[in-house]
């Protein structure tokens, strides 16, 4: 079944949005998964109608939408999955069409940032997560879910003073984690500054730093509670709620976005498949802000 | 077991406060289920004590309250379980008691308000719910658990300027989906609006509109967000929480309450019975605002 | 395995904090599994780095921490599980260790309380649950996880105008179940009067009463909602949030702590072991209000 | 998803054998659920490999195999839905294609059988289920799951000395409920006259009475037993077992077999989706025996 | 509700046959939870019907059967609960009524063996277990789910000559332990000697030498696979299958039965309540072999 | 924990038995999970106690068996996994030890092999599983689960007419999968051989073959039939039963075992975890098959 159940295409096709499965979790290291993760989103997602009753966005009015089906990554091998991952982009972004991936774990983002740095230059990053994702290397490797973050500043594949990380937390190896992140101009939002309160202004406030300039949204699903989103590999309590999802993506509306992605959904651990489902719209809703929608007057 | 562990009654005995199971789902849409609703629910309210902590309601002190066991309805025909649950609540209303109905789909709504007009005239309605449920039709079918509203609209059931829908959200087949229900005199309040704060304020408001009306209580789970309500047939993101579900409740004190219901649960995707357990606790919330309950003062 | 594969420690020996595992559970009224809640908090907390990265605190770099294992108590004969536990307590207080126990159910804090009363005197207590448990008895008997506060209080074991329960709720026995507790001298915060609040101004206020005086932290996980915590035996509704409980124990940080619980975690209705994973991090979390901890400066 | 990845088709299309998804539920008297079978069978299927290692049949090599999606039932009406599914078979059967349905309950066969009489006769059946589903009525009502063989049997749809039912037992309204086929001419295999042997002699004898008759099998997963198909709504113990079915279905090779269902498989009550991937594995086996169907030296 | 929503009726009135739940499961070792089984059995009933199709009985035509409800054991206390097991059952066995228990842990089976002594004399007993449940002690304690038979031929309850033990298996503390029952005169039929075999010659061998002798039937589920009952507290591989099961049950038809009991099932640990509908069919096979059942023939 | 709460030892430490955890599973297919499977069968094995009663064998009673933990593999990269495998099982055997794997995934087979080889030479081998492992590649990678015993007899590791593979069966790539095996002498048992019947001749014959060659025994839970082992990542139905698999293994003893593995347990799929305790059991069941236990006289 497709997202939605709308329209299949190829890769390359001109269309202006194109659902992207990535289903690779070999850079996971806690509890693999995700790679089950775009069946389980796109099975939940035909609860979904074309309408978002709260914002008026109708974005199936205004512009072509269609699903791209999974990359063939290679489920052995890292290295080569990013470079299927890499060509494939090459050409689904040639082709003037937004991506949004179906993680997948968040080691996709990589191979994502250097394709979208080939055709937009560096990009503004507005990331949800609950871990920074900027480790220098994990158990010696270097391409990981938990290191992107750290090779994309390395290769200059980000416009490092319009990043922005929100809903970071939990335990870390060094007390001074996030240092490194700060260090390069990011603006971290921990969770905790998030607490008891509406992102609206801080959405505000992104907005105004960004600009027009190509912004690239990556949603790791465990930046959510984990009461919340329990399907997920390495949860941490104390994270957004979904009223602040909702409020971060229908926040970058306006913004020039390029590519996003929905990452870390982990299925077997999603009992209820109520993160799947929470998944599953928060794609559509990362759809409705993709700069083509129109909107109903409300 | 009886809701509670309270003592069984026969339909049209003249007893206050009358729970009734109405386990009907074959008007459901999506995923069927909630026919097993009363019995989860009735099984896990063997955990709840008579009296209410918060409020000092004490329900039982003042008044008698029975379980009349579930309506005996047809499993293969929407049409003759109507006629069923018309005729039972009939004698239900006739003998001066209050129903409470255990659902059951949303559809079971149709017949009751059919019944509350022929005793009470058209009634005032706090409908908390996901959808408006007040579509022309689904499927090309009249009687379905997504239009019980129009249909109470068309058969001059409600006082519609005294029809309050709190939680509508989601996706929607049409833009202006909420826009008929405005038409009809009904206030919509949105989700997204009652996000990040109390609804106590509303709450006094709504009083203030209904006064002294006959007011019925439609009280849909999906009206809470998924993540503390996920077993139900229809989840929709970002919805009220359980806080909120108690202002509502709560604040309905005062009211001329003529009957409520708890309808959308559906245990075959409650596997944790959280959501059955939640629903024994807003019944019970329901049964303290019965005009005949005392309180304990705080 | 050990709590975060820390070290392994015997009972008595001289650390400064203990993990001590306590599987009790037949003094459930409701759904007995605790006892499975230790091995299983463990297994979460394999999660967890070393350093609290929202407020800087280093447990491991400035104290010694260690696993003493489970308390060899005795399945079948609750009297005779006390004393297992008093006597071992006895040995850890006495070689300045301040003990963590998992839990089990909350019977376990009376014989806890009371070594804690021979060493340090009457206790402080910061009580977090939906329950008083404070019941004269429960089906006739005195020892149960629905009477250790009175014992306690009957015992002399509390500063009873230096105990605060917090997240008190439900429905009750008595419409003023919690009136005992006010007439001891406790201070009760209902959970209604929590919500849609920070609890940081309760807990500056609950520091300036206790001061240094030697203070106890008991944490009922059914003080938390049942969405949020869903494995355990008898939830309420209407409960605490996970931000609530990071502010209730961070806002311990300075108090003379001498001991913390965590109970009540009921494994067999955890399926997606998000209690348990929580729990794990409620747990760290309390280590890191110990005394001796240092913190990084943020 | 297709079943097994294979092509999709239209109805009508001129195909060998079509897998055709029916997700009609509201003939079930106790657990519905069944509408949600034909999509989780598919999901399952994508496991399968196309040659069957066993019997060496190879279905993919010697005919056209597609799946012409679900049929467009009404929901909310079970009439309306027999007509859907005449109508469609119809075309099907014209076409020359076999089909083998994805239940949805097993009300579904009293439309099918009728549109196989109106093709070719009354046919030869072979029926697998716990039940004899020969009520005369149920709760008042003639087309329900449990009555459609009755129904057959009235309507003159079936050559009844060519009926065999295998596997029944359990509990029943009446001690001579299985009289009544008994007399109409089927044949009756009770569960406990299969128990501890091998099918293989009686589908040897099954196949000597039949012949070449055209011939029907219809396999409710009731008639295995609930601990290797616990996902069903009317669980009997002391059923088949996944051999005895294997035998059943792989003795039926040789038959003229002009159609199959496979029904009852109830998602919900399927956590760990064993029955769906069962009932997979069992289409496929069916698919095996299509008369075109070659086979691999062994 | 009822057990097959029979009728209720008081302990000690005159009724054939009486369904007794006892709730006691604080002399687990293991994993505690079958408190909740005489609920879960009851529930899972509700899709008994009265007749036995396989065996023709008639329980329900020749005899009264009711269910008299739940003995309010002390949830906290073995031996008080004993003493309530035993004077309850002393006025059910004097009333001639033969007594179904739905454990409950096997310790249950002490108290109800001394009052069966004290009416019948010794009695002969068929056993079905997984384990001898004949230790001395376990952890130091004598009464215990491991140690009821043990006792019960300390006080000189059983007829040792007519015990049959059957499908003891799995790991134990010494390689003897089967010896000290067997030493008894106990009959010990392990679960290996029963593999890929019917279990009909076997009984008929059992009923050769009880004879007339008053019998007690206790079948722990445990004796049972944990592939076909993994709702239990203690599983051990490699057992019993359901057919044999039932050929043990329906085997003792003929025998003079005065009791029996379904004990250990675990409903937190039984997710797809496979296991209580299990036990809910073996406890109605045990009804269909009272004495007074008729049969149909066939 | 360590496996039965036996000792840890060091690798390298000279015992005669280890239990070795090797939680590897980027060599799979279909779904990840079997990284978990060591923690998840270690904690099962709580239950299991020192004798086995139906064999006699007393496996710590004339031996050391220790737990060496598990295996640091690489996450990230197969073959350098396979390295860390090899060099590990160098210092085991080399220090006498024989080696209990604990998978992870089946790939995990070829470097056990490899070492087996260079420290006795091609060994001989029983393999129970669905699939024969034996693929020339999947997906153009070489090293995988599906491809290990491809490998092994291309790297002359297996001595070939001494290898069985016992439990194969489903649906294949190719109709002739299995003549590959057949074709390099290995003894192919199709799991339809093994229906209905005991395996105990079969291993009579198998010990005749292999006589006191040293053998490695390569236990895929795959080869079970998924009713009984639900717990893995490419279940097939129609598998050996529990009993067939105590056959196997008790069937083993007498033989030259130099090590043995059970792998392919994914705990994220194995929800009741009876896949997890059935491992444990059979881990057990090859301790006793150790070439130095003692047995009770029986």
């Amino acid at each position: 079944m497709t997202f939605m159940r709308i329209a299949e295409a190829q890769i390359g096709e001109a269309v202006d949005a194109g659902i992207v499965g990535i289903p690779l979790d070999i850079a996971t290291s806690n509890r693999p998964g995700a790679r089950l993760a775009p069946r389980e989103i796109r099975d939940e997602s035909r609860l979904l109608r074309p309408y978002n009753m709260a914002t008026g966005a109708k974005p199936f009015d205004s512009m072509q939408v269609a699903d791209v089906g999974d990359l063939p990554i290679n489920t052995y091998n890292i290295e080569k999955s990013y470079e299927i991952i890499s060509s494939n982009y090459q050409q689904i972004l040639v082709s003037g069409c937004v991506p949004f991936a179906l993680g997948g774990d968040h080691s996709i983002v990589l191979p994502i940032l250097r394709t979208m740095r080939s055709v937009y230059g560096p990009v503004a990053v507005i990331h949800i997560d609950a871990h920074a994702d900027a480790n220098e290397h994990m158990f010696g490797e270097i391409y990981t879910h938990g290191t992107p973050f750290r090779r994309a500043v390395e290769e200059e594949l980000l416009e490092c003073n319009k990043v922005f990380q929100i809903g970071l937390r939990g335990t870390g190896y060094h007390p001074d984690d996030f240092d490194w992140c700060r260090n390069q101009g990011f603006r971290v939002i921990e969770a905790h500054e998030c607490w008891n309160q509406s992102l609206v202004p801080l959405l505000t406030e992104i907005r105004g730093v960004i600009g027009d300039h190509p912004t690239y949204v990556s949603f790791d699903i465990d930046g959510l509670d984990p009461s919340v989103a329990p399907g997920t590999g390495t949860p941490e309590i104390g994270g957004l709620s979904v009223v602040q999802a909702l409020e971060v993506i229908r926040g970058c509306r306006g913004l020039n976005i390029v590519g996003c992605d929905l990452v870390e959904v982990c299925p077997p651990f999603d009992l209820s498949k109520a993160t799947s489902l929470l998944a599953a719209n928060l794609v559509y809703e990362m759809l409705c802000i993709h700069p083509k929608v129109q909107y109903h007057d409300k």
